[in-house]
């Protein structure tokens, strides 16, 4: 359908302005009814407000009742642009609208986008200058009709050079990345970090937080050492000791990024894929990477479920990394259950740790290969192990003790104190689910151990989470320990156990699944059949 | 792509309330970050606020700065409703998302929706729960997924239920309404409602403001009488005098309609095609329409641009009007050039009271011709003319004055006074634009039009407008007088002629269209060739 929108081309009129001491956060002033009309506008239009030869183009709100005509409501983040107060006189005119918004407009017809057109939109989200109609749409238009791969180089670009590229020199960085959305998988970077650095490689982790998973590296890491490293810190102390694990945020690295994501696609559930490939490579550009292992977990209940996908996302990254300059591995991980045994912040930082402090002889062998393996491909393309003898020289450096004192040098440098796995505090009100029938752990639900993790009060409550006692493939009997629960708060523990019941996280199957005929009469009811 | 979300379930804090003077308008607080980690919910999550046995649920916008740690900010809005004071403790909780939301991810992903569904969203727009991202994000999502024709015809129930609905009882109420986009077309129903009404007919005609066009006809209604009716009085005087021409607006009829179109479509250029069916019908719903016609001008430059989507259209809206009970005729008009000489609501104001006081003598043939024909429509489908003999009907109402008695007791009842079409006064400043060739008026371009007129000050300086002095198939000699401006604006008036240079509103060729071999070199530079 063709819509016919005339532009407007009306004067201006002059506005006392009305201060009101709240920061929104968006850029927006709210004006009478009937003045609006005389400069022939509509809410959500664009004006211009100009003062003493300055001026800032904002959006409208309009009210009959909240100010009157002729006055103007400005919010304290816009009064400080212009340097405002009460009652000064603003002129307040009809603004074209902005360059990036015919481009949004664009992407809605299902047209490709230019790099300038591109370059535009990252930094007018970036400068707050779109309204969250704009930016849902934006990202809603990237969801339907999808980014090409020029577009998408563009788009990762724009993301990166909006925030702090930081600047190594000739050093050859490297970096890794986990897609997520498996429990228990945020403790990873903890140990393939030290194995990388103490290998003589540089590599600046930085993460995030958990947004909807029950910990995120950062959260983990943050048990350990704090976390707010800026850019020039995080430059001087990876060239000091080899690598940092620590926040992005902070640092500002791909700040768009957050903004996307916290603004449209968490409060709407979308993850459009374009934005996933532009979301990891701006971060990894901006940290100056020139090097990448990708980890893509795979299996029921992961962000990633099939192989087909897992695939067609592992040839995306490498021909967008290549078109970035960067030289990347991607690994399909196995995915259908959590990562290693425990899961929660504190709890995930105590079996790092205790892998560590061990030389790898504690803790679960999914973790230990996962983590050694990744790393080991860093060092394959970091140059440092020839060919498909990576993994045996990761490992022989976590055997060596190395990785341990690698990591402790590390958590120093964050500014942490050395510590040991046991000294780590975890939450004081545990309990323990069992198994009411006997057989074969046949899965470990990926889902229900994020909620369950997160009732017990993971990731805020850092001491909160799960350990687990049995996993897939297991054989346990009626009255076995399945998991054990953590929390710092009673009243939590109470309603993580309940949710325990209710989600059936374990399935426990005899080796005879079905049988036809009579039916058995002594079955207990199993945790999930 | 699969993305687990898992859902929050954490205990409450107890912030103190700071409260703003400020309505905003939309449901939201704004906590401090540190609050916000206590209860595990990032920006934009839903949060239930607690005092004193009430509860009211709304959207969290996060700050480091703004406030400090324990305290909340609330807006004046949301503190009337839970009797909120500076300084009073309130309980603080993350909440469920709200049904409706689901539903909106839902059609997101491409599902059809469920009537109890679309009622919940309907009623959520309307009470201005719903957050901007999600708002654009429903619309969107008709956008690109579309609505069946049961998902049409609730979303139609529902957008006229929540706001009034007018009861005629048992009477044979009647409407037309024209999808609109061309200009001058504001004009048609001051002459169409006379006419119905003076044949004997209920016809209670509500409309809206222009948003984009030059005029609407409660622009140019309100030229005449006030336009500022509520439901009641709407029901009284159109019971008395059998018409009246207002605005929907304050009469509160599908107030959601307004929501969609200046909230999102208007500022996104989009125009879904489910919710244009949506957006007429339910208005004509809630005034209580049993039987209507509706005209879609279709035409280079209008909003329908070929038959076929006319066609499409018209058999939507015949089918939806079917499942609602009301009777329906669809007209498909010659859209293709401005509708009669006049444009601007002054300008078609008097246009309108020029043919009806002149009994159809004087006025463009092409605006007489488009009123009395929809008018005999009507005057068949509501069972006054035999089948076919509509128009003649209608042209007699007109010829014989009833029409203009009709229209002077309409405006009357509406609290305006008598007039003759003299007396309306229209722009001081007045220019004309004159053939710099002469030939063929082949076409008269709609878009350039709208905008010269906008430009002259349209529809707020309702002084401003254009009057067409030649139309399309007029044959011109070069310094011919094309059209006159008019503007209460010396300024405008020049911008609407520098416009006019630029725009080129008419094509004239010669009966000879190329020549190829020796090029002339007498001919003057056209206005479009």
């Amino acid at each position: 359908m063709n819509v016919l929108i005339a532009s407007v081309e009306l004067s201006p009129v002059n506005l006392s302005v009305h201060l009101i001491e709240v920061e929104l956060g968006e850029p927006k002033v709210v004006m009478n009814r009937a003045d609006a009309r005389k400069i022939g506008i509509v809410s959500n239009d664009r004006v211009k407000i100009s003062f003493l030869g300055r001026s800032e183009i904002v959006l409208v709100s309009l009210t009959d009742t909240f100010i009157s005509e002729g006055q103007l409501a400005v919010f304290v983040d816009m009064a400080k642009k212009l340097n405002l107060s009460e009652g000064c006189k603003v002129t307040v005119e009809p603004s074209e609208p902005r360059e990036s918004i015919n481009s949004i407009k664009k992407k809605l017809s299902g047209a490709k986008l230019g790099r300038k057109e591109i370059d535009r939109i990252v930094k007018d989200v970036y400068s707050g200058a779109l309204s969250a109609v704009e930016l849902t749409a934006f990202v809603l238009g990237v969801n339907f009709y999808g980014l090409d791969m020029d577009e998408i180089e563009w788009l990762t670009r724009s993301m990166a050079s909006v925030g702090n590229v930081l600047d190594f020199g000739d050093m050859d960085v490297v970096d890794v990345h986990s897609v997520g959305g498996v429990p228990g998988n945020s403790k990873n970077s903890l140990v393939i970090v030290p194995i990388v650095a103490a290998s003589g490689l540089i590599i600046p982790k930085t993460s995030t937080r958990a947004i909807t998973s029950p910990s995120g590296t950062v959260d983990t890491m943050e048990v350990l050492a704090p976390v707010n490293l800026g850019p020039d810190e995080i430059v001087k102390i990876t060239k000091r000791v080899g690598g940092v694990i620590t926040w992005g945020y902070p640092a500002n690295l791909s700040p768009v990024d957050a903004t996307f994501i916290e603004s449209v696609e968490y409060p709407l559930g979308v993850d459009p894929e374009p934005l996933i490939y532009a979301s990891v490579l701006s971060k990894k550009y901006a940290v100056g990477a020139k090097k990448l292992v990708i980890d893509i977990p795979t299996g029921p209940e992961a962000k990633v479920e099939d192989m087909k996908t897992a695939r067609t996302m592992a040839r995306r990254f490498m021909e967008i990394s290549e078109r970035l300059g960067i030289r990347t591995h991607v690994a399909i991980s196995y995915g259908g259950q959590p990562v290693g045994r425990c899961i929660g912040p504190a709890l995930e930082a105590m079996e790092a740790l205790e892998v560590m402090e061990s030389c790898g002889k504690r803790g679960s062998g999914s973790f230990v290969e996962k983590s050694v393996g990744l790393a080991g491909l860093l060092l394959e393309i970091g140059s440092v192990a020839p060919r498909g003898k990576g993994y045996q020289m990761a490992l022989s450096v976590l055997e060596s003790g190395k990785a341990y004192e690698k990591f402790m040098e590390i958590v120093e440098a964050q500014g942490g104190r050395r510590m040991k796995a046991d000294e780590i505090e975890i939450g004081e009100y545990r309990a323990i689910v069992r198994a009411n029938t006997s057989g074969y752990v046949t899965s470990v639900s990926n889902r229900a151990m994020m909620r369950i993790a997160r009732t017990a009060g993971a990731p805020n409550d850092k001491k909160a989470g799960i350990r687990l006692l049995a996993k897939r493939g297991d054989k346990v009997e009626e009255g076995d320990p399945l998991f054990e629960l953590y929390s710092s708060s009673e009243s939590k523990l109470d309603e993580a156990l309940k949710m325990s019941t209710l989600l059936k996280p374990f399935r426990i199957e005899s080796m005879i699944l079905e049988v036809f005929g009579e039916v058995s009469t002594g079955s207990a009811s199993p945790i999930s059949r």
